[in-house]
């Protein structure tokens, strides 16, 4: 038994999950709001919010929190099929390079302005911030400008195989589509890419969750937007 | 030639210094301030932060930044005897969820405030925030605990045997001990740990390090403090 302790749109939440269907392993999903965990909860997980994988086996339970460690843990199989990490020491590196740079800097950058403003604030009932949200809005443009430069000489983000680095990116894409923050005419490279990752059968189940009060983009649950 | 561009009392660049020490690796080390990067540092490391390791080898440069993806790269050179990671994959997990507290958590909760109060604004000329400070104490109480805690059920912070996840805590324990921010008479369990750790041949150069204006605390060079 597999139990991974979500919010369907938490980025970090979004990437665990994306990693553990990537290896078709089976688990039951349990929704935490982020800004109020429950009590049982937090006595399960030390770091107060979601993701937190519990694993059920004969030697007792595993509990693994965070999007870095639950994503590592699950590709760190052996299976060379569906690998999540490339090969080469060198590619690897930078796998966890861009890992790093979704979790701490897009993050910081984006996710501290926008998911916050329009998430946060609207599941509590008050307004966004006008001001906030174009600080955000911002530095999104020019983290998508970034990435859309990689994907010029690469297939993925971070080598020529999809690896965590488009797990973690897709995961922060997609909550920031649910939301319509990305005008995708603008970027044409960024689309391809996430055309593609948006296809695999690792997505189909975040384009089908659905916020109370707050109704997807057009385009979000599409696959040929 | 490997090149390791840091700066001295960051802990991110710190952690990188003590995976290659643990590695034996050779490394030049060139300084970088991380308020006021170098356009040439820049053009090289597109996070703009130390740390940035820098290989010449036969096939080109490889340039890997951020702490997290230069120390899992020098973990990752499948040599058992000097292993940073262990090896059971629910173990590397745990090793893992900490490296993330550290970087993410610990640094936001204390870096952000008793670092940036202590260091930055003493280096640019303005006064440390006794409020900012005192919250960043707060913080580090909580964390100092947690630590604790922790290895009342085990030798190292993650499990039984040393590695990344200790080098991480040790990477940003050192700074504030540098700062004398720790008294460790009321901390016993995690200064058994401290010494432990101080003692390794990894951690000497790093005793080493000056700030010109800042005198390390009485006890930061002492490995019987």
């Amino acid at each position: 038994m597999r139990t991974l302790y979500h919010w369907p749109l938490d980025p970090n939440s979004r990437q665990a999950r994306l990693a553990l269907g990537e290896k078709k392993l089976r688990f039951k999903l349990v929704p935490v709001v982020p800004w109020a965990p429950t009590e049982s909860f937090l006595n399960l997980c030390v770091e107060g919010v979601p993701p937190c994988l519990v694993e059920d086996t004969d030697g007792g339970k595993t509990i693994i929190s965070t999007a870095r460690a639950i994503s590592e843990y699950v590709a760190d199989d052996g299976n060379s099929r569906t690998a999540l990490l490339p090969q080469s020491a060198k590619m690897r590196a930078e796998v966890r390079r861009l890992c790093h740079w979704f979790d701490v800097k897009f993050s910081g950058d984006v996710n501290a302005y926008i998911l916050s403003e329009r998430l946060e604030k609207t599941m509590t009932g008050s307004a966004p911030d006008p001001a906030v949200l174009r600080i955000g809005r911002e530095h999104l443009k020019f983290h998508l400008e970034y990435m859309s430069w990689l994907l010029e000489s690469r297939d993925w983000l971070a080598c020529n195989q999809m690896s965590l680095a488009d797990l973690a990116a897709g995961a922060h894409i997609s909550c920031l589509d649910y939301l319509d923050e990305i005008k995708w005419d603008k970027w044409p490279v960024l689309k391809d890419w996430y055309q593609k990752l948006k296809s695999r059968p690792s997505f189909r189940p975040l384009l089908k969750d659905r916020i109370p009060g707050l109704r997807p983009s057009r385009q979000y649950a599409d696959l040929d937007f």
